[in-house]
C-alpha cells in the first residue's frame, strides 16, 4: 500500500526523494559507535520554502522530522528511533551573502566547514568554528559546537548573529538580526543553537567572520608526563595569553597520528599550540606561553611557521579521529566529551587515565584543553559486547566526575542519544521540565528529531 | 481591608516588607522619561529560598511579580502597570566565591557593578562588562546590558556561565554550569538572560572574569566632522585592531560633559579610545588606530596613560547621560538605542543627525560606536507633551531607518514598555509567536513582569 505521505514528498521534490535503501542506511547513522535506526525516506531540499513544505506535510501526517547535515556527529543525532523522513540540507550549500566591511555572511545550512574557508581565504577572512569534521554549518549550529580554536573565538553560540528556521508549523522565521548585539527580547538565536533539530530546522545562518590575522605560527611541545602538560596549559589560560589554539594529545594519540599521517612526533604528552596577531603580538604571545611550558619541563617549542608545515600539523590533529580507529583496526569509538573549570582539568584527566589503565581498553586522548575540555576515543571491537559495557562504564565514571567538579557531560558534541540518559544528572528535574516545556510549547506533537536529547520526565 | 497576600508577606519577611508610599514610589520609576507606575508593595529578599517564597505567595494570590536591581534602566522595566510587588534585589548583595584559577565567579543578583569592580581589582581581576550605570549583576542580566567595553569582552550574553533563577512555580534552578562551554540541551542560560524579569526572577550569577592586563592607555581623538569619526572607527573595526573601548561623542555631548565634570575638550565630534594587552602590543594598537584616525582627519591622538587621568576621561564619559541631563537643566531624556550593521553605521548617524537638526530639539549623540551602537539622548521638558511626541517621532524614524538597515530597535537597554511597540516590525509575526509560547510555557498565568516586553499578539 503506498504511503501518502511519500506521495506528496515525491509529487513535491521529485527525485530528491528517496525510500531506497541505500540512502536510508547513509541516513540512519553517524560517527559514533551506536548501531544506525533508519528513517523510512529520506528528502533533498534546496530552498528554505521546500524544508517549510516538507515539515508541513509531514506535520500533517504526524511523520518524525530529521534534518541531517554531513553525518559527522558522534551521539546518534541524525539517527531515526520513531522513523519517519530524514531532511538532508546538504543540497542546501550556497553562501549567499559575504561582507568583508561587516565581517559577516550568510550561508545556506548545507554549506561545509571547508568549503565556507576555501571561499573566505580568498577573500582574507575565514570563520573561526573549527569541529575537525567537515560539518554542514547548520549542523555545527545544532549541536553547538567548537573545537581546536574555542579558546580564542569562542564556539558557534558566539559566532551566529541570526539563523533563519522553519518551525514544527512550516512558519520560517528568523531568530534575530545583523546587529552585533541586541537587546530585543527573548534570544532565540541561542535557543535554536544546540537544539539538535528538536524544535525546528536550520536552514539559513549568518554568522561572524575573522580577517586572517597577519601572522600565524603553530608549535608543539612534548612533556614527560600528561598532568604537567595540563598544567602548562592551566597556568597559561590564568596568565591571560590569548593562544589561538592548544590541542593536547597523549602519547598513544601521538603515536596513532604518526602511523596514520606519517610523522615522526616523540611518542610523549604534546601540546600543539597557535598563535594569531602581528608579527610581534605573535611573537610576544608564543615567547609568553614557551616560558611557562618550559618552567613544566616541556621541552623546547617545534616550530611550524611556514604554511605547509603548519597544514600538515593540523591535518594530523584533525585526523586524530580516524587515526585513533586506524591504531585498532576494525574498532569504532566510544567518545567521551566532558568539559570541566580549568582547575580541575589535571586532576580529571589524570584520574580518568587511571580508569583507562586499570580497564585494559585502549583509549586515546585527545583536548581542546584551553577549555577544559577532553575526548578518550575509547576503542571498541564492534564485535565484543563486553568492550561496550566496558566503555560505558568508563564513560559514567567520567562524566559523574565531571559533574562533581561543576562541568558538563558534553562540551561540544551534543546530547543526541548517547547522552540522555545523564540529562537529569546534569541539570536536575526543574532545569529538565523548563526545557521538556519549551519543547511541548514549539512542537507540541513532539515530531522534530523525537527520541534525542529530552529525556522522557520520570 | 487587610490583603491577604500583603500579610503573609509580611509574616515572611518582617520589616523587609513595606507598602510605604516612599518605596512604593521609588520602586514605580526608572532613569527614562516615562510616567511612573507604582507596585502596591515592596519586598526585600536576602536569599534564593526567600525570593522563591515571595514567589510562590503571589502566584497564589495571583498577583504580579516585578524584580528590581538598582533601577537604573530606562525602558519602565520595573514599572507596575498591573501593580503587585516589587522584588528588591538590592540586599542580596553578597560576592559568594571568587577563583583566580578559573577566572571565574559567583555572586548575589544585587551586587552592583562597583561593588563588584572595587573587590575584584584587589585580587588583580575584572568583570568586563560596563553599562555606565552602577547597575546590579542582575539587572544588567536581564537586560542584556553592554556598555563601552562591548566591542571587545562582549556583552552580557558573552559573559555569563550559568543563573540561580526562581521559577513562576516557585522551582529554584541552575540554568548552567561552570563549564566554558557546553552542548547538553537548551541553553536556558541565555534564555534568561536578556528575559527582563518575564520568566523568572535570576538571583544568583556566575560570570566570567578578566585578568587586569599589564597595561592600558586611554585617549581621545577630534574630528571635524561626525562621519569622518565614524568611518575612522568602522575601519579599525575592519582592520581587527582589538581596541577595548571606543566611544563616540558628539560636539554638544563634550560641551555638556565639559560643563558637568569641569573639562575643557574641544567642542567637536570626539572618540575615547583605550586599549588593554601588554605594554608592547597596546603601543602597537594604538599606533595601529592612531594611522587610521589621522588618514580620516582625525587630531593626534591626547594621551591619558596614567590611572588618574583615565579614570577621569571615563568617569565624564559615564556621566554623559547626567551631565546631558544637566545641559538642559530641569529635562528628562528619551534615549534611543539603535544597534546596525557597522557598515550602515555611517549613513544611520548623518541622516539622524539631519532629523534632529530638523526638528529643533537639542539630542547629543554617544555611541559605543564600534558595535554599531549609538545613543541619542533626546532632552525634552517634562512639562511639554509636544516635546515628548516630536522625540517620539524621531525614535521612531531612527528605529524604522535601523531596521531597514539590518538592525535592532535595542542594542543594549531591553524593549520594557518603552519599546513594545517595535517588537512586531524587528521581529515579524512567527517570531514573536515563538516568544509567546515560551512565555506561556514557563508563565502560563503572566505573574513575571506583565506588561512588559512582549505585545500583546494581533
Amino acid at each position: 500500500m503506498p504511503n501518502p505521505l511519500h506521495a506528496e514528498l515525491a509529487q513535491l521534490l521529485g527525485d530528491r526523494f528517496t525510500t531506497s535503501d541505500y540512502e536510508r542506511q547513509q541516513h540512519g547513522q553517524d560517527e559514533s559507535s551506536l548501531p544506525p535506526m533508519l528513517p523510512d525516506a529520506v528528502c533533498f531540499p534546496l530552498t528554505t520554502e521546500e524544508v517549510a513544505a516538507i515539515v508541513k506535510l509531514c506535520t500533517q501526517h504526524q511523520t518524525p522530522v530529521i534534518p541531517f547535515g554531513a553525518g559527522s556527529s558522534l551521539e546518534g543525532h541524525v539517527f531515526a528511533p520513531h522513523g519517519g523522513i530524514s531532511v538532508d540540507l546538504s543540497r542546501m550549500d550556497k553562501i549567499l551573502r559575504v561582507s568583508a566591511d561587516d565581517l559577516d555572511c550568510t550561508v545556506q545550512a548545507g554549506v561545509t566547514r571547508q568549503q565556507l574557508d576555501q571561499s573566505l581565504r580568498q577573500q582574507g577572512m575565514f570563520f573561526p568554528v573549527d569541529p575537525g569534521a567537515d560539518a554542514t554549518l547548520g549542523g555545527m549550529a545544532s549541536t553547538r559546537a567548537s573545537g581546536t580554536t574555542a579558546v580564542r573565538y569562542g564556539t558557534m553560540a558566539d559566532n551566529v548573529l541570526t539563523l533563519t528556521v522553519v518551525l514544527p508549523n512550516g512558519d520560517i522565521i528568523q531568530t534575530g538580526s545583523r546587529a552585533r548585539k541586541s537587546s530585543a527580547g527573548y534570544d532565540l538565536t541561542h535557543l535554536f543553537i544546540g537544539s539538535e533539530g528538536t524544535l525546528g530546522i536550520i536552514t539559513e545562518l549568518t554568522i561572524k567572520l575573522q580577517g586572517i590575522p597577519e601572522a600565524i605560527s603553530a608549535a608543539i611541545v612534548g612533556f614527560d608526563a600528561l598532568d604537567t602538560a595540563v598544567k602548562a596549559v592551566t597556568e597559561i589560560r590564568q596568565a591571560g595569553i590569548p593562544v589561538a589554539r592548544v590541542e593536547l594529545l597523549d602519547d598513544i594519540a601521538i603515536k596513532a597520528i604518526n602511523q596514520f599521517s606519517n610523522l615522526a612526533l616523540a611518542e610523549q604528552p604534546t601540546l600543539f599550540f597557535e598563535f594569531h596577531g602581528s608579527k610581534a603580538t605573535v611573537q610576544e604571545y608564543a615567547e609568553m606561553a614557551g616560558e611557562i611550558t618550559h618552567a613544566w619541563g616541556g621541552s623546547d617549542f617545534q616550530w611550524a611557521v611556514d604554511i605547509g608545515e603548519r597544514n600538515a600539523l593540523w591535518k594530523a590533529r584533525h585526523n586524530a579521529y580516524f587515526a585513533c580507529l586506524a591504531y585498532r583496526p576494525g574498532s569504532r569509538s566510544l567518545t567521551t566529551d566532558v568539559c570541566v573549570p580549568i582547575s580541575q582539568l589535571a586532576e580529571c584527566i589524570i584520574k580518568t587515565k587511571e580508569d583507562i589503565d586499570q580497564s585494559g581498553l585502549t583509549a586515546p586522548i585527545v583536548g581542546h584543553v584551553g577549555d577544559g575540555n577532553f575526548h578518550l576515543l575509547l576503542l571498541v571491537d564492534p564485535h565484543k559486547p563486553e568492550d561496550f559495557a566496558q566503555a560505558e562504564q568508563l564513560n559514567e565514571r567520567l562524566v559523574k566526575r565531571a559533574l562533581a567538579m561543576g562541568g558538563t557531560i558534553t562540551g561540544e558534541h551534543g546530547v543526541g542519544m548517547g547522552k540522555m540518559k545523564f540529562m537529569q544528572a546534569q541539570h536536575g528535574a526543574g532545569t529538565l521540565a523548563v526545557m521538556h516545556a519549551i519543547k511541548q510549547a514549539i512542537d507540541p506533537q513532539n515530531l522534530m528529531n523525537p527520541g534525542k536529547m529530552l529525556p522522557t520526565l520520570e
